[in-house]
């Protein structure tokens, strides 16, 4: 994996991860920061079970959104440096996905680092990939990852939790914030910081400042997910 | 088009406009917004010149990034409440495609709104759609969008102007918060905040407090745009 010390090191291959009704912002918001890393410094693949155009979430479980290319299926993927896991209603289609969690479960074993965003937590947990570690997943339907293993050390407060291998961030937006921590441990403070400027993105730098944890699980309770 | 006031009324048409080197977050961050209305609120088409996957840019005019569905070309485009103009690297290109200029155009004539992120002013100003007007553009490259035309009225330090049927944002991440302002503007402020809490998406309210402003033209510096 490239390290800030290198003076000529590999661009980080970013892997983005689709399924039907992923959330916009989840993949977005993150890969628009590794993208202004140029492609000296990152390169991204657009990865799902099938290659072929993936739907976006409108809000719900209805109809869906824009369409986005996956350039590369579960079988022909190609080796990552960081692999980012989105959330959305799509999620929970995704439990039920064997192949989806087998695949989680592959690249486990052969990728140095694993963030998720949102409700993308639910599907690392459901893998098994938590146990043991220390994680978040989205406010709102905080129980939903909750459910999914409980030997995992579940954070309803943070904006995202940096376990090591594994990043774990909280809903939508705050993969942005997960992303440039993760581009600066990566490649230095100078980088994710040029990427936020050129981004005009105002960066909120503390994990464990989490503004929305008092909304805890308010939709899981609307839709009966929780006792 | 939808208005607060209505009972039931029809959901907000909004068009996404693609070309290859588009910036992602100027057109996912608002679209993420968008679509936390749900389909009861909001539908969103993805339009390009030409039906089919437009990739989006990495920092540059290099290689390209994600690739993301156009659903409707020029010719069969339907018409729309919103209309969102994102920039990029990509808006050197358009600036010169007649195609593209024609269709923003075109649009002025019969959408009510049209709202451009980061350098998608540079387009409307080449377009004649901001002579007379007050309007903003990507900090960084600022004269990219000045050297388009001198009839508007540019505001340097700016989140995002709303000139009524025009409102033009800063750069990238701007265009979030000029998104929730719209939301706010045409179905009330409730809409926007329940859509900024999903998203746990800290929204910057204040249009006039511009974090970046004094970062102007230091991209434009470097690539010779500036006299």
């Amino acid at each position: 994996m490239a390290e800030a010390s290198d003076n000529n090191p590999s661009p980080l291959r970013i892997g983005g991860l689709l399924f039907p009704n992923f959330e916009l912002l989840d993949m977005f918001g993150p890969l628009e920061m590794f993208s202004l890393l140029g492609v000296e410094r990152a390169s991204i693949s657009m990865i799902a079970q099938k290659v072929g155009p993936v739907p976006a979430a409108m809000g719900g479980d209805g109809p869906l959104g824009p369409r986005v290319m996956a350039d590369h299926g579960f079988a022909d993927a190609p080796k990552l440096d960081v692999l980012l896991v989105p959330g959305g209603f799509g999620t929970f289609s995704e439990l039920e996905n064997e192949a989806m969690l087998s695949y989680l479960r592959a690249r486990a074993q052969d990728t140095p680092l694993i963030a998720s965003v949102c409700t993308g937590s639910a599907l690392l947990a459901k893998a098994g990939l938590l146990d043991g570690l220390r994680a978040t997943s989205n406010k709102q339907v905080f129980s939903l990852a909750r459910a999914q293993s409980d030997k995992v050390d579940w954070v309803e407060s943070a904006r995202w939790v940096d376990a090591g291998r594994i990043v774990t961030s909280s809903g939508v937006s705050a993969g942005t914030d997960m992303a440039l921590a993760i581009i600066s441990r990566l490649l230095g403070e100078e980088a994710a910081e040029q990427a936020a400027v050129a981004a005009e993105y105002i960066w909120h730098r503390n994990p464990d400042e989490d503004p929305f944890a008092d909304h805890l699980d308010e939709l899981a309770k609307q839709m009966g997910l929780t006792d």
